[in-house]
């Protein structure tokens, strides 16, 4: 439901959504297959070590833990109340939370506006607001984060570590990216799915991840938004960069996004959607795999403060991928002698004669990590340069490993610069291995040439986006 | 250099590239570093059984075989004659080539006009084509198929079998390629570096894979076109769908596919090619990721020959991405009554009371491996459905395996209808181990919706590709 705009009490209170110290599940259940039951069991798979209390109005303990009939017979304070009952019970559950003067509640159940109860959707976010309660959810997968080990709803793992906050509308791309995340190294701060976003709202989301100390990069799945005001004003007071991906803009998008998550579209186009982020210095993407791309880089990256990008590369074809993809990008690459007037006789020293230091700079196929590491440094000292991808390509005499370890320490040496370092590597499982190995190590890695390209794009757009930001929230 | 068309004695001794029975390596090397030791290595590792001559002026033997002074030296017939020498010992090599009568020559030595040295190339052209001795390369990474177990050159693995013959002018991307084969399961059936192509052009290695029997779909990587007459002559005889990615068409990206491999793109524009391959009946594609994914699609599903797409999803969000993707792509999907008229009651049956019958087909985050069997085997038993996509997404409750599973057995007694059939799973290692166990079972699997989208509407592409290929062909 709309919001003028971010409400303190909100924000202040998602403090206890993410970082709980106890926990009551209405609804908690001795059947394996339940919401009410995997909770509990997520819980204490990821680690969880507050208090948790299970509500259940004839068992007496749940998952081995001593249950209570109401959630005001439980002895100590609640902070967190996760309601999983059907939707009916809801309301009554809600009204016993403000009762026990519970902190949040976040609640799993559908059966709301999604399938036309709108009306008991509503009457509870109005109750839920008379009273500060707010309410994440309904329709909501979970809530969590990697960095206390919290793991709340029926999500199946814990992410890895990382800089991206996550806030997805929807349960199933929420749980895709935290899947992702495991096998593809992309590291997440802290996540949420917010289902029909009943009260707590995008807005808030944002303006508390622009305070959670391990997020670096807010990266915001939406459906539609009830309140474009707030999450315009939101976006522009946060500090931190903002990746978007807004679906259900197609014909048939628009059924489906409200049978999904009751998200109203009709009359709202792509367009308008396109401007509203503009104007909110957001970053919007187009498909998952470019949202994601983004967001790691920017959660990785300080901004590209210029166009002057070098390409080092020991694959030609590569190379040409990524300078095609710049320059369709609206970014093409300038020749070494138009960025810097010593670079080009600087970097050929790290090449044999037969290599090409044009842009892309083809250190040719016969590159040591002694090559890269010149090249590298090269690039990095030159004042007029403003970022640097490394591509690598497994030729048989290309020792991935080895070029792996030393650009890790070469940017750790020259970080601070504040440059921005992307590297690409596509080829069998040394390349696969080297990817995990970087982003590990807080580098943007990749396995096309387009998607590397994409992301230092990115980092230039955010660039922009900073200047005229100032220019931007006058305009609120 | 230019052919006006596909030469049938090429076309003819390409047999002998990809098959033959004795190879002699002229430039075998002791060095372990050296192209000259790591092709024999190389055909060794890989399982090759027929004869190899070393070539080697000085050496009695290399990597423990009889090497001979000269190829003239050689005892018996010699098909294939690998030249790893530096360019300017390639000619006299050739001319020793053509008195053994040897049947093609594959020369990886660099050094011609990717340098500067065009007049040396264009000789050794002029003379290979005098003497019918068909050339690949110079500047070439390797040559070979999984189905012979032949890797010729420097690459350091073979790809996984599969449908996909690769031809590419950058060894680098055919690295990357065969790389991603492996570790993306991408099957190949046979591929190729072309390199500088001074001799064998584009047109003769896609007439040849059009008969080759384990590729059903021909991939070519261009940096430019010599021939583009032939190169349209070619592709509109060939029986086999065609995928391209023509990259060289950025301002930088024409001098550095010239420092690459000799390319010539100056004056030609990427509208032109655009045009060529449209008139060519060959699908191009824009960035890497799209090349391979629709060349896995076109390599295993007949054409699309309809819009009528069902998705069948268990994860709104991914449902309405891909929804979002058709309509981008300019083929939207329609609502299931718009399809046909009971498909949207027989589809029901699998599906909860709040799943959504739209289109996506929501099955629910509850969905079982019965019910997308059951929605699968509606969608194919419906006469009026096209082509059918399915998403899944890893809910706590959702049996991965088990759909797996389930999809592979109806795949298996519905293929024979003709209608193309594509997945799509994005999470953790359960999802990664289903996309691999589903492409080797020849479906199409990917890991973000909009891939399996791209893929689908490459299919239909196809189609309308083999509706008007008839006018095309009395175009030439």
């Amino acid at each position: 439901m709309e919001v003028k705009e971010a409400r303190q009490y909100v924000v202040d209170k998602l403090e206890y959504a993410f970082k709980p110290n106890s926990i009551a599940v209405i609804g908690a259940s001795r059947n394996e297959t339940k919401v009410g039951f995997k909770v509990i069991q997520g819980l204490r798979k990821c680690g969880y070590e507050g208090e948790l209390y299970p509500i259940n109005v004839k068992a007496t303990e749940v998952a081995g833990i001593p249950a209570y009939q109401n959630i005001k017979d439980v002895p100590g304070d609640v902070d967190l109340a996760f309601v999983s009952l059907p939707a009916t019970g809801v309301f009554d559950a809600l009204k016993d939370c403000v009762e026990k003067n519970v902190k949040i509640a976040v609640v799993s159940s559908s059966g709301f506006k999604e399938v036309g109860n709108g009306d008991l959707q509503n009457e509870i976010t109005k109750f839920c607001r008379e009273h500060e309660l707010p309410l994440i959810g309904p329709n909501l997968v979970g809530i969590g984060t990697p960095y206390h080990d919290f793991n709340c709803g029926f999500i199946p793992y814990l992410p890895n570590k990382g800089p991206v906050a996550l806030i997805s509308q929807s349960g199933s791309n929420l749980l895709a990216a935290l899947g992702s995340s495991q096998i593809d190294h992309f590291g997440i701060s802290m996540f949420v799915g917010l289902g029909n976003k009943a009260d707590v709202d995008f807005c808030e989301m944002i303006k508390y991840a622009d305070k959670e100390p391990n997020t670096k990069c807010i990266a915001v799945y939406i459906e539609a938004l009830d309140s474009p005001e707030a999450f315009k004003k939101a976006c522009l007071e946060c500090e931190k960069p903002i990746t978007a991906i807004k679906v259900g803009s197609s014909e048939i998008g628009v059924k489906a996004a409200f049978a999904h998550t009751a998200s109203e579209n009709q009359g709202h186009s792509n367009a308008e959607y396109d401007k509203l982020f503009e104007e909110s210095g957001v970053l919007r993407e187009k498909t998952w795999q470019e949202f994601l791309d983004t967001s790691l880089a920017l959660g990785n990256c300080p901004p590209l403060r210029g166009d002057n990008v070098v390409i080092i590369t020991n694959g030609g074809g590569a190379g040409l991928l990524a300078a095609d993809h710049f320059e369709r990008l609206g970014m093409p690459l300038k020749e070494l002698k138009d960025i810097s007037p010593d670079l080009r006789e600087n970097i050929r020293n790290y090449m044999p004669a037969f290599g090409s230091p044009l842009n892309p700079v083809d250190i040719s196929g016969t590159a040591t990590s002694d090559m890269y590491g010149g090249a590298l440094k090269t690039a990095y000292r030159d004042e007029h340069v403003d970022g640097i991808l490394i591509s690598v390509c497994p030729t048989a005499v290309t020792d991935v490993e080895a070029i792996t370890e030393t650009v890790i320490n070469i940017h750790r040496q020259y970080k601070n610069l504040g440059k921005p370092f992307i590297m690409e590597c596509q080829g069998g499982n040394e390349c696969r291995e080297a990817i995990m190995k970087l982003r590990d190590k807080g580098i943007p890695a990749y396995s096309t040439p387009e998607q590397a390209v994409n992301a230092m794009v990115a980092l230039r757009r955010y660039s922009h986006i900073m200047n005229k930001k100032e220019k931007l929230i006058k305009n609120i």
